[in-house]
């Protein structure tokens, strides 16, 4: 196999969700249409890499820092919603249910990995909670171990600036049927059980 | 979600193993290492497909036509070993196990896909064993159906030649146990049993 065919596997197969066997099967893909495919991706990768900037005040990516988000003066602009990741912010974004602007973590800390506040773009956060008086911060990481401390740390972090802080609620998913849950999310639902009106 | 972001998820989403979900993961890790990462991707998938082509006598990708494999003279150059697949010709090629020349078909004939033998490279190969007195033509394609009809529309096409047509052995693969084997290769295996010399 020739180096720059191996370089190409190397390269994407070191992607996340791909590994050597499917970066092959990619990579030959490519060859198949490659006068047609592989010029189109080198410029698509060279014009995203040339445009996509992040957003410095939200950790979002967008072809402008500040991003069109932190921009829209038609969001509500004293909610905060943070987010563990970029894909978070995509998915909320995709459902059109939060209205307000985001703040994307990084990440969670990890006890396990070492991964300490620092690694995270939390100061960040404090700071624009504190000048801008931001009426509610929403904690929308992950329903796991390391989601929650960060919620749990951050919240904590807040407290002295009296803010409101909320997070996601935990309970059934819609349309998710009993059987197929496991008991976490069973025992939560049952905790925040509400009176039906 | 900016166009060259979407441009970006879409081209990807469409290799083979990437979803929409898995690209977008695969893009978030670039733009990650937005700096390092990106241009690095442009520039090899460039440098590949300025560099790559097709060999024109047994469909291998190298940097030149003929490939390597065909122009190796330390090679058996009277055997034919028949793939589907460059992705098949890599695997016998990194085993180690065959030293003469190879034919990339390009895929398999298939009934239910309505893919005729005008779509695959047979042509090339019937030209290719009646011009150089090949010795033998070993069949070398997958054990499903479409792979044996392959294989044997294949020797069917070759019969005129009177070349030696074989076809890989069907059995245990080397460790496999039993137990975990389907019925299938069980009974290719007994039916191929081999006295204990």
């Amino acid at each position: 196999m020739s180096n720059e065919l191996e370089d190409l596997i190397n390269l994407f197969s070191k992607l996340p969700g791909l590994g050597p066997r499917s970066a092959r099967r990619a990579i030959l893909h490519m060859l198949k249409y490659k006068d047609t495919l592989m010029p189109n991706i080198a410029r698509t990768v060279e014009a995203a890499h040339r445009t996509i900037k992040l957003c410095t005040i939200c950790g979002n990516v967008d072809i402008r820092s500040p991003c069109s988000i932190c921009l829209d003066d038609k969001r509500d602009n004293l909610s905060i919603c943070v987010v563990e990741t970029i894909a978070d912010l995509w998915a909320l974004e995709k459902g059109h249910v939060f209205k307000g602007h985001y703040h994307v973590l990084g990440g969670t800390l990890s006890a396990v990995e070492q991964r300490g506040p620092d690694t995270l773009n939390i100061e960040n956060l404090v700071r624009r909670v504190a000048e801008n008086n931001i009426r509610e911060v929403i904690l929308a990481t992950n329903a796991t171990i390391d989601g929650q401390t960060t919620a749990f740390y951050i919240s904590e972090r807040l407290e002295p600036l009296k803010t409101k802080v909320t997070r996601l609620a935990y309970g059934l998913p819609v349309g998710g049927e009993l059987d197929y849950l496991d008991e976490g999310t069973l025992s939560a639902a049952l905790a925040s059980r509400k009176a039906l009106a």
